[in-house]
């Protein structure tokens, strides 16, 4: 298994991507779990000899060309094919890598997805998930949090089916509940989006749906998998964010916020490519980067992407 | 000036908003304002007993009808004529109400509005709106957050000098910054309602656009008002009032999520329509009741509904 890494994303990329390699090599099994870094290795160097490891043990693709976080997704993505982002998805799409994250620009990450590796056919469009913690035990998947901004009823169907996937191989839930999020638990509740999708998802056998959830249900037990349109869910990602940013300026220590970090989940898988792809926050730290790798190796020996493959045959 | 209150609306009514009332009461000057009870008297006497309150400084309009929280609210409306809800309205098309406000069935608010005194001519859709705490000091408004599940660009522009004229007057903010929530900073980022919105903000001299703000921007300084759909609106205010839940349940105290309190700010404003119309949180308190008078009052003191009819002429 080859886990492919791009060490020039992020805000404090190469340091905390460096870092968080050296920490998810020590978490992997070497030989079977081989971590393949991209990016640009005289700045790696120095790092891996700052924290005595040998660099022998991690293969580096080498590349000096970046794409800025600030850059245009397609025109970065067709203009750089040479950038650490360009080379792991062609890496991936040749097969030399098993899956590919980057903390570095969302947009390139979704677009080189599109472009190199391709939609499984029968989706009809890939999401971007985000891991939200439930203040009983465990975390639950919320999607699309930014890939469409507008969506249709069939593509939010899809979207239970992917998050469905990936609760029930990811994080061992059985049957997961699929929550549609809306303004109202009743039925005939909600926009002309929500209500068409309603229709739908009570009609379908492809997953678990338990109904319409609200805002105030994204950290409690109603749902495992939160369906909702990108702009909706983009929205509550970055307000719920918000919280957790506020809770530790305010030095409030606690179990549930502290698993409210971005850290400790690793990144936003997009659901519904031919590979797996990792989008990490672009102020991932090595910790962050470290979980991403980690949750990158899940998506692959538990063949989620084979199995969501299947599901749309 | 003659203050209507809801006295059957609520989780906790005719307890909570019978106390609210009297701490109303001693907040409003006697003389100039007079407050105006809606509901069943013989439920209000032992309250008034209980504190020693003298009954006869506060009018009671008696009715034993009551719309409950869930009943359909065209329906209730059209079919209890004689609710607490239902006389109110008619008090305050008849003038003999300067304003009203209930914490009960929030559709037969806004149903009972836009039948009785209904929508300011030249405005689309009336809002509902909510104050939300800033992190610095004081507040803003976020609106819609529940009315119109589905909006058009021209509604969320008029939102946007709504809301304006509310920050401007309640708030004392002077050129209040609007702004509308969207997944970017960059006027090219949105769904097809935010992008089509943001070009119509971005030409109008009807207010002070500053342009796309995002869901982390809830409460820091970007802007006064916030707009967004309904939709939108109404999932951000369920998450954010989740927030204030969760930090009450750890324990955690401090001045900022103390103003995320929903009593604080007594209640969310339709805004748009010809009269002050407040619908108060199911779960008030009588700190939330008498704030709810307090705020009718700054609405009618500032000639709010005076100064929107002005600008839509």
């Amino acid at each position: 298994m080859k886990i492919g890494l791009d060490i020039m994303g992020g805000d404090f990329a190469p340091g905390a991507t460096v870092l968080g390699a050296i920490a998810a090599y020590k978490a992997l099994e070497p030989q079977q779990q081989k971590l393949v870094l991209i990016g640009n290795k005289d700045l790696a160097q120095p790092i891996f000899a700052e924290q005595g490891f040998n660099p022998d043990l991690i293969e580096i693709i080498h590349t000096t060309e970046v794409i800025g976080m600030g850059e245009h997704p397609t025109k970065a993505i067709t203009q750089k094919p040479n950038s650490s982002i360009g080379i792991g998805f062609r890496m991936l799409k040749e097969g030399s890598l098993d899956s590919f994250s980057s903390a570095g620009n969302t947009g390139a990450m979704l677009v080189g997805a599109m472009f190199s590796v391709k939609t499984i056919p029968g989706v009809i469009r890939p999401a971007i998930s985000t891991i939200v913690p439930k203040l009983k035990k465990g975390y639950g998947i919320m999607l699309d949090v930014g890939a469409n901004a507008d969506c249709k009823p069939d593509t939010l169907l899809q979207f239970g089916v992917l998050g469905s996937l990936f609760a029930e191989n990811i994080h061992g839930v059985h049957n997961p509940k699929v929550g549609l999020i809306n303004i109202g638990e009743e039925e005939e509740k909600g926009n002309m989006l929500a209500l068409a999708t309603h229709t739908l998802m009570k009609d379908t056998n492809m997953f678990n749906f338990v109904g319409n959830v609200e805002g105030r249900d994204l950290f409690n037990d109603k749902a495992d998998v939160i369906v909702c349109d990108g702009f909706t869910g983009n929205v509550m990602l970055k307000l719920a964010e918000t919280f957790y940013v506020l809770t530790k300026q305010k030095g409030f220590e606690d179990e549930f916020f502290a698993r409210f970090n971005y850290e400790q989940y690793g990144g936003s898988p997009i659901l519904g490519v031919n590979a797996p792809v990792i989008i990490g926050h672009g102020i991932s730290t090595p910790e962050a980067i470290k979980n991403m790798v980690l949750l990158s190796r899940s998506m692959i020996t538990t063949k989620l992407i084979d199995k969501i493959k299947a599901a749309f045959k």
